[in-house]
């Protein structure tokens, strides 16, 4: 089993993905896909006059604060758009897509950071009513499920609190504990660079390769949104996964060149 | 098996809805919920600078014209926005909700209707480009696999053309197909009026059992939105449900007062 995760990032060639897990799929090959939908979430909220606010938590990790009205626009943009559009462009290329989200059945179940500690023009505070969440068990037994029965699950980045709460969570985490539940071979991240940059943008700095035990130090170089994935990296790592891959999301064939070594291979 | 479809109509009460299916489910009563969303789907794209436009065919049905920035809002409300709060909803009330739409794994393939025969201010045109389509199959192997799960399945109104198109379908019929694909004893359509009216708005002239001779009368006198309740009920009953019951959405216990009888019995 491999878990690719794709960002929304522009640049990221969609049309190229489904065509290779197309291919994949007639090889045989199992898969599960994990998307996210920040760039659109930002750009529907903008339009319906809810523009984003990102804080940054004491730890330094930036976020969205997540509302009740984000949460739900949240939930419109990524399960119903863009989760939606991919599953077509899937069985387009013919493969049957089944797309869900973290809410249904309870696949992914998440605790609510319902405080979070954020620093904003030097002043720290506690933000309150923020449904964001970081996730604590996936159920494998329902991807096992879909995918025995011949569907790709797609899965959107949203789960449910144990209190029943939808909780919008990140991609990349997502897609770290879902390739862990599943125990898959390989977690793939598709973004709109190679691979980790040493010294971001610089395309020639590529890490092409980086043991486990390099991660902690490549999250003082890992730049944004980067850093969150080397968190999931290191996540799905600690869960079993064997071999992590950041790689190219812009170019042809672009799982079955990570698959080859393209981009930098983790483990 | 009972199959539920909801409106999304000002009134119907959501909470009582789901208080009411979760009561069921402890009885051990398996049910099948589909929704639709058309007041909300109008109420977000005016917001995001689209209003909704709806066209007469010349057969007299009034239907949404669909084109693709319209579809991929009706899927964003409808399957993003409508059927996860509906599963979170369902699952805070401590049934294990499991979203889905006519998209995911082919659940529900329809014939594309890409030119609709128009009538507009007594001009008679051909409109294409539509995303509308009729519903042909439903695949009752995936429901009956979700609901040996142990899952209720609430389903969005998309389906897929043969070609892979994502296609805006009438909830009503879709209801009425996916009632007759799982074989249904009964499907009960909750709205904001008390059933079938035979003359509309005055709540007094209930119809409270009509026998299925009378159904192609009845679109003579039902009014708007009730005309594709009554077509859906005759595919229903033409599939080999029953009984369909057109009940009162508003009400406490919605769900089993129809299933005693409240409303309008079709048989």
């Amino acid at each position: 089993m491999i878990v690719i995760k794709i960002g929304g990032a522009s640049g990221v060639n969609l049309d190229a993905i489904c065509a290779d897990l197309a291919s994949l799929a007639r090889q045989g090959q199992p898969a599960i896909l994990v998307h996210g939908g920040s760039a659109e979430t930002n750009e529907i909220s903008t339009r319906l006059g809810k523009p984003p606010r990102f804080v940054t938590a004491a730890s330094g990790f930036t976020s969205r604060y997540t509302d009740r009205e984000t949460l739900e626009i949240f939930a419109m943009v990524t399960s119903g758009k863009i989760n939606t559009l991919l599953v077509e462009k899937l069985q387009k290329a013919g493969v049957n897509a089944f797309g869900l989200s973290g809410v249904d059945g309870r696949l992914m179940v998440a605790r609510r950071k319902d405080a979070i500690r954020v620093v904003e023009n030097g002043r720290k505070f506690m933000l309150r009513d923020d449904y964001t969440g970081k996730i604590e068990t996936v159920d494998a037994r329902l991807l096992a499920l879909l995918v025995e029965q011949g569907y790709l699950p797609v899965i959107a980045p949203l789960a449910l609190s144990p209190e029943g709460d939808a909780l919008n969570v990140d991609a990349d985490r997502a897609a770290a504990m879902v390739a862990g539940a599943v125990k898959a071979e390989k977690l793939i991240l598709l973004t709109n660079v190679p691979g980790l940059l040493r010294q971001f943008p610089d395309e020639s700095t590529l890490i092409s390769h980086l043991p486990a035990a390099g991660l902690e130090q490549a999250l003082t170089f890992a730049e944004g949104r980067m850093k969150k994935k080397v968190l999931g990296a290191s996540e799905a790592l600690g869960l079993g996964v064997r071999e992590v891959i950041f790689a190219d999301g812009r170019v042809e064939n672009p799982v079955q060149a990570a698959l080859a070594g393209k981009g930098t291979v983790i483990s």
